[in-house]
């Protein structure tokens, strides 16, 4: 999902569109690449409401009971996929990331805090409280760790988080142009749905689904 | 007990199922190897609720007036049993141990703040003192210890849970043809009673036996 | 927007008409040296209401889904242009930029913090979370981050704002002599439409054009 | 007083009632040593609704209008008794001494930061205000002094307190025999009275009184 | 303004009409020294009320939409005169000035925190944000910057009023003789008008003149 | 004033009382080295209501609209009379001089950072800003400076504090045979009056009127 600064009741501009686009094939591509074929379903630049420029449409994986460590790490990079299109693509980085990277530093943080997934820190849980004050009003996170434990944490999550961006920047670079030729549809045809997906994921060539194989 | 991500009303899928029994029978053969045979006396795959996925019941020992440091300090690797078999048995580990991290993490602090535990920090109490506002909706925890005590005590959590985790993966190391098949029975029949828990205890090797004597 | 320290119903100063006719002349310059000659279309130093002294009009660059780094540092640097046309041409500065200055830090922080435009503390949001207490009196800012990050993101800040600063200097001291002259248009007419700013913009020297080329 | 982790109307275990005698008996030996033959004047391990598991009773030394810092210290000496008793015969320590523990602190904290009884951080008062918040609902505490002096604070209290356990260690260790024959009895007769107490008082042997003589 | 302990509703003694009459001249004699001979127009240690002992009035320079930087120096300047009186010709200082240090520091910090005018900070604004609860009842200042950025805030503020206090007491030395006189004689006719300021400020020795032209 | 732990309605014990008038005598003699013969007019060891085990009434010197630097450092060494009187004669300390330690520390905190009288910190003042919220119910301290500012201001009060104890100890070790003489006599008397004060004060050697020339 892109965001941007303020949304207002009219048409993107044509260079937010091919920005957007691009955007969301970075999300679309990552998803393929981790073999989430059949997640992926529809990919689209038509604003929805005035929450998000443009989607990409993933069953959703959250449908389950349990994820593991490497599977959050890649949902991780799918999110982090629309800010490296957008530096892959365009050389400078937008606002429109704004809501991934919320998502992104959210999911580390709780592998960290939460889940025990930090070596580093080992199998504790660290939580700074949050109680509803007054119903569900205000909550207050209280200091149950030393700054030393928060230092810690805040390392290990951009780690965790540029680790992600890494692999996601590198894995596009490899499907560049798949990329690039995604995203030109998708300023076109404003949406791409499942068969279109598969159909531009086949013509990867030969070259890029054999390095793939040692991918992330 | 294994705690998922978000929980709905439908089924397991198998390789849940599977990753469910491993984590149940870890915390099963931790507590069968410090000798709480008649404590443990149902094992169960069959989610109970919202709150559970499987479950491992014990009689309470938590019905008794005093409990001294060595007690806590299995009742710690009980609970990071499901996390180490996680680990042991799968090279990845979930969020499915979140809620036994979070019990082992606060029995740990509570050892070192409350109960005097940590030769370090000596006989004192350390609190933040919590204190209901307007009922019971708000607890405010005050610094009423310096950030060089906090960090102590981060300290004294981490090398108590750190040990136990180490304890419990040496111990289901030496016992890890009875996890497995304890927990491939667990995913065929779903619950292993106390009888059928007696008999796969006494399925163990000699050679393990021998070595648990030296055990934790 | 110059805003002063008190404002009440009588007129400026004829002092305070010159500093504020050059602190928005500053704006004015930076804002067509970015070939933004359409959006500024009219400058002014008739105080607006309670909260303006002068005013720069600009065409709403903010009615935009997107913005990228680089325009965002260039809405910075418009931004402290009244501070630098200050310190340029009166070897002093004055309390009118305050309310420049907090939108400039707001800009700087949202860039460091919710859009991870700063390399060194990557594609992470950092909030301290602001949530409305009994409606939406009182935002609470808690501690989620160490003190480490926190010095981090200052410094981040800080260095993004004082690049901004530079950069208005060196374009305003480019263009001195038509700040100068602008200024003095001002303080006579009192506001300047869209066809006075493009008549002065274009009697800038030649000279300063060419070096403009390679401006900010 | 022996406090447990939860309390439910049954009884105790043998196990329990032996380890709760000991606790006991090493604050009655204490008081004992410290020559207040006449305020311990009941022991006992019968359980006391909700809130304590056994009782030593001394005719209150609270009713006086000043206490100097040496009494204080023979105070904590005492209350920390009972957990100098568990760790010598079980070689263990239990929950059980959270009460005393908490107490203890309590009084050394206020030695150090209300009664200006520490040398190293001089005749002044130091607190971290409370303040009833709505009633007496909420004591908000706040910093009124600096982490290095709070780092001081802590170091005096554990100073205190662990003196207070090494004496109370060494007054026991010099009167164990007395400790282990008032444990047996107590677990016999359940309480012992101000008679029976002298009597066991007065069986100590002539070494261990003179020993005393250069006592705490 | 010069505030004392307590007000009560009697007269000052001796002492203190001499002390006030220093204090109230040291703020008069800077301000004549800065050329605001126009502005201050009357002098008095009739108390007013319960909140002055003494009072320079002047006409209000706050009326004004701007200040530089230059200005809201020798603001802080004129504020400290009253202190730097007292210990110039008392050789000791008293709680009177606790008002104008008050003020002196309010001004400092909006120069560092709001109007960008410390060289070491930045033209950044620093806040923690103060936001009404339930009305205006409660500021809550938020902590938006580090313990770094705090520490530099602080020794800035610092250096802004400790130079102030440097040239207060350099002025005043240099007017020695015309603050002795006049407070002299405000003791003995309790008030000075615009008229015996202006006498009183012309019998400053040529010396003294000539070595202000070279002044702060 | 002699505050206690706690205070019931009965009488001091004889060992309280003794403590009492040396405590109540330490006050009274350094005021009366001060030079505030008449300010001293009785002084008691009859318990006052609930609050005092003993009372020296002086004549109300906060009865002045200023105060100075030097007035406040003897104000504090009179409040550390007691506890100087204390350790003197018992070689120990009680918790009778809290209330004492309390405003003393007050004093020096107001003198540190409300009236600028720390050279270290300057003439500037601190404050941890204290609004009532709903009313008057709850002060809340906000961090208006940074933890570097409050290890100095921690340091200045213990500096001035620790002075005026060392003065308070050379003094009453100087006048020690007054002092003893006055204790007896309030033992017997109860109470001693402004007349029996002077005759008192009178009887003091030569020797040690002649070295309180080079006093404090």
């Amino acid at each position: 999902v892109v965001a941007g600064l303020e949304r207002r009741s009219r048409l993107l501009s044509q260079d937010e569109k091919i920005r957007v686009a691009y955007h969301e094939m970075g999300h679309a591509i990552l998803s393929l690449a981790f073999g989430d074929t059949e997640t992926v379903h529809k990919v689209t630049i038509v604003p929805r409401g005035v929450a998000a420029l443009g989607y990409t449409f993933r069953r959703p994986t959250e449908d389950r009971y349990l994820m593991n460590r490497r599977e959050l790490e890649r949902k991780i990079t799918v999110l982090l996929g629309g800010r490296a299109a957008e530096a892959l693509f365009f050389d400078d980085i937008s606002t429109g990331a704004a809501d991934d990277l919320d998502k992104a530093t959210e999911i580390a943080r709780a592998m960290v805090t939460r889940y025990g997934m930090s070596d580093f820190l080992g199998p504790i849980t660290f939580e700074r409280e949050s109680t509803p004050l007054l119903g569900s009003h205000m909550p207050i996170k209280n200091a149950d760790y030393s700054e030393s434990t928060a230092r810690t944490i805040d390392s290990e999550v951009k780690r965790l988080v540029e680790q992600a961006l890494q692999a996601a920047r590198s894995i596009l670079t490899q499907y560049r142009e798949i990329v690039d030729r995604g995203a030109k549809s998708l300023v076109d045809l404003e949406t791409l749905d499942e068969q279109q997906l598969k159909v531009l994921w086949n013509q990867r060539s030969k070259r890029a689904s054999l390095e793939a194989i040692s991918g992330v």
